[in-house]
């Protein structure tokens, strides 16, 4: 069964999503969708919505993608991303949708699409390892 | 000759660097530095630095590089940032040291790695697209 | 009119794509389509098809699915490539599905998909530079 | 203690590194170098040579640096690698040196310069798994 990805839980302890405004409006099944409202205080000094921002979605999405494949004690944590960029956001809400391509034991790969409106704004192809708590 | 950083200008204008209290301590030549105090209000759910303000570091790190080497008319953007990390940040102050590989006309290849203290955190490797302002 | 792509012109000028067998077999509106049979001559000392050979795959398709946009005077160069690899291969035929993500004047983002049968071998994302030849 | 590349054995079963014409001329401690002839047959259409055979260095390269540090029963395979191209290649010698940046119990990070006499000519950042035979 797949473990509530602790961001969307209602103690909220996720300080940098919550700083730029990042929350998730689905994960499961090796899927998640994040979104975020763009905000000045999230733009770069060209005066568009810096670059760092878009990239937090995705890993971020990643991130909650790939738990909801987890097992109980598993934990996952970024090992590469890159993400490659289409349009420059000045304003509205982004979605980024994420997807688990391939699943083995200690590593993941995934993909996400951010979009803006019917704009895709970036896309983000990325590593995870999986490991063990003890 | 090399014109200023707006980000360090004193007028402050690069909202998201404030925001992650991102600050540029040199840039020149092709080349720049770039530091950050780890706060707990940039972590994620596991409780360390995310890794967007690590990327984010890089990000703008490749924008202060680069930007050194433009001419008067001439802006940046990026096309596309692939970062790895190799550990986490639970504190302590972060640098990101950035030069360009390679200038060519429109398009430049550029290197940052983080540290905190004598380790290495996380490198990236980027490539920027320059165009002329009308 | 897009302008047809050097390797498939029956003067065969590919040599590289000669050496590893590599065929397009569809080239058109910013898609390509090319195939390569698995040969043991392009193993690597584990036994199985070269990374490279993948990659090749992958590099070359991006150049033909760009290729059937560009003008009569423009060509276009790899500037980066990343691959991520799914699966080991041993045997049979691949097939190497490109498409042009984004293209502007002098830039284009590209992804591609390796799959042999049903499986999905690798998946690749890039950019290209776009130039005039004078 | 590190074990031999098979690469570099007087038996030579690496295949593809023989049809391009790849050889190690060190391996040990997390490093490689291993070097290539420009020929003909690795050209693309464009008449220099074929990017994939820039990445075959480095994958390759990266494969013998991480066997250097693994023990007698563990391999290793490519998991992704972003490589980006600075200079187009028509004759001479290229050297591809390679470090391990980081090595995890499963994952390692890898990094490679290819160079072509005093020039530059590709820079590759990549990870690798590491995994018991049975």
């Amino acid at each position: 069964m797949p473990k509530e990805f602790p961001t969307v839980s209602p103690q909220g302890f996720h300080p940098f999503g919550e700083l730029i405004g990042l929350e998730f409006t689905a994960i499961g099944e090796g899927r998640s969708r994040c979104e975020l409202q763009v905000r000045d205080e999230l733009f770069n000094p060209h005066g568009v919505l810096h670059g760092g921002v878009v990239y937090s979605m995705a890993d971020t999405g990643m991130g909650g993608a790939l738990y909801s494949l987890l097992e109980e004690k598993e934990l996952c944590t970024t090992v590469e991303i890159k993400i490659a960029y289409f349009a420059a956001v000045k304003e509205g809400k982004l979605a980024c949708d994420t997807r688990v391509i391939e699943r083995r034991s200690r590593i993941a790969i995934l993909e996400s699409e951010v979009t803006g409106g019917d704009r895709l704004v970036a896309k983000a192809l990325g590593t995870f390892y999986i490991y063990e708590t003890r």
